[in-house]
């Protein structure tokens, strides 16, 4: 190991063991009278992402703004590890409840009562 | 403790002890010729907020999207931790480079190279 190396920042160390390299941040907007029901499917959530290879965390975040968006931030070690999840039947296994009711509502000719929107991003520090 | 206690999910403990309770998530938008300026001062940030009373952490998100946002995010153990943060004088020093960026535009009749939109939520699982 030479000198510089050995004086790299910890931060870059953390970022990698902690965090991983690349997140996912799915914001949901979701109706009102869904929000109920879309909070108690998060709590009671299958963890099947905690298995999946590269995963890292996830944090649900409930906004404080009225009418605000949900955000799920994912956290990988890689692009790759994330997109691989989200090809998995365990994706599809994890998300049957939310995807049934908004199915549910097409069929009643109602609007969805949840939309959403994945926005990617790469790790640049912590 | 109590047996019902001690069937608590460990996730709420997680939840408790690495991420806190509350996130601010800071979204920047930057003109295309400060990025490399905004990444630069970033990357080598003064980590004052590292010892506000009740922070947790905070990662740096570069977006992949072209043109997209980054997002500033920070944990924290309350609401009130991170607005105490958010009125120090450690918060404007922690700054000072970037807001001087932005009154130096100002004063030469520039539009501001970057522009901010603070959004807040409550951790609601993990």
């Amino acid at each position: 190991m030479s000198v510089h190396e050995r004086i790299q920042p910890e931060s870059t160390e953390i970022s990698s063991h902690e965090v991983g390299e690349f997140v996912a941040i799915n914001g949901i907007s979701c109706q009102d009278s869904y929000r109920e029901r879309f909070e108690t499917l998060f709590k009671g959530r299958a963890h099947a992402i905690d298995r999946a290879p590269g995963f890292r965390r996830m944090v649900v975040l409930k906004p404080i703004k009225l009418g605000g968006d949900y955000l799920v931030v994912s956290f990988w070690d890689s692009r790759a590890a994330f997109e691989s999840w989200s090809r998995s039947p365990e994706f599809l296994e994890g998300h049957r409840r939310g995807f049934e009711d908004v199915r549910a509502a097409k069929e009643r000719g109602e609007a969805p009562p949840m939309t959403s929107r994945m926005e990617i991003y790469d790790v640049l520090c912590e």
